[in-house]
């Protein structure tokens, strides 16, 4: 039996979420599954992720693990993964990781980036509906960059997080917190300007960077001042918070790990 | 009467092309007729566009234009058509233009830009899938430019053009033929490795740029060296070129005009 670790790409917009719903709602877990069987020749046991996007979030590097007694060489498991998951699900990577590694226990930290475009001037651009929110009007990209440094560090983030995946310690810590402008540079995108929210936690409450994405928004569009967050967090008041942006700016990059299990 | 000119983008992953083709099949010029419609209380008339992509082809500047007797502020009608517009299609810009504007006609120039990734190593990526073809294995991208490189200029490119929009004149002037590799930037897509063939010309041929890329990825893969590219070109036999490589990978970046009309 080996433990194999996988990277996932995925665009979120046709399912129901990562993990495994049944009532017929399909999953990027379902279609995984079925996937890992076709390539090793049966289930994947202990099989874990390192977080559970909702319906609709993308991501680029979502990471799993799961136990095989399939004898696939792991250099050829990310293409015959691919082989067999749809076209909006794809394996970036594969490798042999150690018996007690655990996707979400063992990571370090965690990042996420929301998406938008539209802002000062900009339109609704065709090309980015499925991966980045259209936020029309003005939009102080600066203050809003004020406001979530704000953020860094470890507080209760209790006024950042939606009912419904309820927890003992909303405590978490941020390592980066920012807002900043950019243009896309390479085709079919090349010169769409657009603006990226960047979390990076050691943990995510429930629709944690939805809530602070539309906070920040709030920031941006003059509703709050910047040092309203600050205020907001001391709250500890989900109702003080701005709302909870769309699933489809949401994108979980990158999954982070000590030098051991990188 | 004003005649206007729109610049558009669209994904056309869902379209039968651009132009009208009745008999059901839904394109990019029939929702924007309804758009237009909606938006300034009329159809279009003497409505042309710069170029007629083909199915499944996407656009970042394709350009439109139109008489109407509507009295919509121009600076308006972009936001105006986007409110009526699918979400996989939207309008950039809106100008007044003369009334002797033709897009297609008074184009000095357009450019196409086709994508490729999944090369050298890499792995289909699901964020890509509806913009930039998979193309797995080895691929030798300066030997691709290199080739790329020989069809600039004037030439006749009878070789690169599929049946079935025949012309009298095969003659065309590429002002840029070149590939490049290069990393996505920018969330969600950020640090996919990428490549781009970019073909800049005064017109276009039936599908012309889906075969210089089918044929350059001939010479990625070492299948012709990068001199067979001249020779097919002197052949102007279509049979010598490489194949037609699929629509989604191939977006009509801009549309050129002179000074007067830009």
């Amino acid at each position: 039996m080996r433990r194999l670790k996988v990277v996932l790409s995925y665009d979120g917009t046709a399912y129901h979420g990562f993990q495994r719903q049944g009532r017929g709602l399909v999953t990027i877990q379902d279609v995984l599954y079925s996937a890992i069987e076709a390539a090793t020749g049966g289930p994947p046991e202990r099989f874990a992720a390192a977080g559970r996007t909702d319906a609709g979030v993308h991501a680029l590097g979502q990471v799993v693990a799961f136990d095989t007694a399939g004898s696939i060489p792991i250099e050829r498991l990310a293409a015959a993964l691919n082989a067999n998951l749809p076209e909006d699900v794809s394996a970036v990577s594969a490798t042999q990781v150690s018996p007690d590694f655990h996707p979400r226990f063992d990571a370090t930290g965690k990042e996420y980036a929301y998406c938008l475009h539209g802002f000062n001037g900009g339109v609704r651009h065709a090309l980015l509906a499925r991966y980045s929110l259209f936020a029309p009007g003005a939009l102080h990209i600066e203050a809003m960059d004020e406001a979530a440094r704000c953020l860094v560090g470890a507080h209760d983030f209790s006024a950042f997080q939606d009912v419904g995946r309820p927890v003992k310690d909303a405590t978490r810590k941020l390592s980066v917190c920012r807002v900043e402008s950019f243009t896309y540079d390479h085709p079919p995108f090349a010169g769409i300007p657009a603006a990226k929210v960047v979390v990076r936690a050691d943990g995510f409450l429930y629709h944690m960077v939805r809530v602070i994405a539309g906070t920040l928004v709030e920031v941006g569009k003059g509703r709050f001042a910047p040092s309203r967050v600050s205020e907001i967090l001391a709250r500890r008041d989900r109702k003080a918070a701005g709302p909870t942006l769309p699933a489809h700016g949401l994108c979980l990059v990158k999954v982070e790990y000590g030098a051991a299990q990188s």
